[in-house]
């Protein structure tokens, strides 16, 4: 397949990355139309001139590409399969590309009632934040049709660097998942290992300078530990997505039949942090609780 | 303080890091002197011009620095403070360096005891496993006073490249303590993604090339999660040892009052395979518990 030369692009989700992903989109010269469940969200692309759509339904209707990027997999499922949804709204032919962490069997479902109606879907979720977002290094982690992939894989080459298709529907999600469990255990090693040094009364940059290179080096300890010792504990990343991410990938490796104790740990720990208020706070902030445990 | 210009080295520990390291003085010029409980272990060296020992106390004798890289605290204990030991034979003004993983208390302890002596005790563990030793790029993290790791800093450069002096006595072993907990956990995070990635019909080293160079990266998941994958258990380190370290993090995490809630369920499991009679493999056969759970 191909999709037109110069695609108008849909983009649904302006929040802190989609707001770069999109900006990156008109960089390259595309039509890119955006709507945005606030709109004062989306001023800035709109004075960047991105054109502003008031329903998501408006949107598909006037695009060749809808890329989403939004919130939980329950908004997911309504943007995407509605009534005033994308695949019920969308014209033949249209690619939609899901870059929300979502559920993999909900990016299976959407495929599969797009292909019903002649659309193609892409589940595309990413990882980098918003600094990967800014500067267009994403890791973009795509399930889906081969061609349909390699269709608009230009669009993607515009926010991401390390851009892989891992299988087809669901399978960027799940990869993405794994992704997730890794950095939940991992978090709680970086935290420990802080409140440690601190409680052993080291010095804990210096206590970096020794570890982070070596065989406990990670890009965690690299760039929130730091974070964790200074005290800012503003959100790279918010433990409230991080728990929607966690509680999606612990149901699917129930549905599989396995147990994963870290993640489970490590999302009951998260759970705490919610618990006590701390959602909007970034995940080096599960240094808090270790601290005061 | 200053050492002797071309100080005899003794090196009591002659395993697979041992080699390697005492091997690099020898290459770079000193005369070194070695004692292993196993003296075939020590061959190797031998034939490369060593000098062998009967006992520590022999050895400690003729010595101007004696490291040591030994198994478990107990030996430790037993080596430096032991009658026949260290501490009670070396001459006055040895520097004596002990770069095994071992309690902090008991480094703080084996100073003490080697000051009273006119001897200077400096704890020196290492991270960067058998690799590291052979390729002389350890991370060396010190414990001991300033003008004594000055005095042996040249010896340590032959040995490793991020070599930092933490503190005092017992500085490096509470250092390599916080090394050992970031590992831990990491190590969960990892086997969890491996066996879910199987699980979910993905190809894991296509999964990796999407997740290691992001937010989920990590020594363990860039050198560990390949060999899970080929099904090599053979240790880089050995789970036997691992789980002695997490038994002193553990220890000195409590005695300083704090829960390290990844670390505790690491070694529960680790303690599993050793149970299972898998502590002769490496830490990253933790993967075949997690898939098998």
């Amino acid at each position: 397949m191909q999709i037109k030369e110069n695609p108008t692009i849909g983009f649904i989700g302006t929040g802190v990355m989609g707001k770069s992903m999109a900006g990156h989109l008109m960089d390259a010269g595309y039509k890119v139309l955006v709507y945005n469940r606030t709109k004062s969200r989306a001023e800035d692309l709109l004075e960047k001139g991105a054109m502003w759509k008031e329903t998501p339904k408006e949107l598909a209707a006037a695009c060749d590409v809808v890329i989403t990027m939004i919130g939980y997999p329950h908004d997911v499922e309504e943007v995407y399969l509605g009534k005033e949804g994308l695949v019920n709204n969308a014209r033949p032919g249209t690619v939609l590309i899901d870059m929300t962490t979502s559920t993999p069997s909900l990016a299976r479902r959407i495929a599969e009632e797009g292909e019903k109606k002649g659309i193609f879907v892409v589940d595309a979720p990413v990882s980098g934040g918003d600094i990967g977002a800014q500067n267009a290094t994403l890791a973009i982690m795509v399930g889906g049709k081969e061609e349909v992939f390699e269709a608009v894989r230009p669009i993607f080459e515009l926010m991401g660097k390390n851009i892989i298709r891992q299988g087809d529907a669901g399978a960027g999600q799940h990869t993405k998942m794994c992704n997730q469990i890794v950095i939940a255990s991992t978090m709680m090693g970086v935290c420990e290992a802080v409140v440690y040094a601190e409680k052993a009364g080291l010095d804990p940059e210096l206590v970096l300078q020794s570890i982070s290179t070596g065989a406990a080096g990670s890009w965690s300890l690299s760039n929130l530990a730091p974070r964790m010792i200074n005290g800012d504990f503003n959100p790279g990343f918010y433990i409230k997505h991080f728990v929607k991410d966690m509680g999606i990938a612990l149901a699917e490796a129930e549905a599989m039949g396995f147990h994963a104790p870290g993640l489970e740990l490590a999302k009951s720990l998260y759970d705490q942090m919610v618990q006590m208020g701390e959602g909007e706070l970034g995940t080096q902030a599960l240094y808090k609780l270790i601290r005061e445990n």
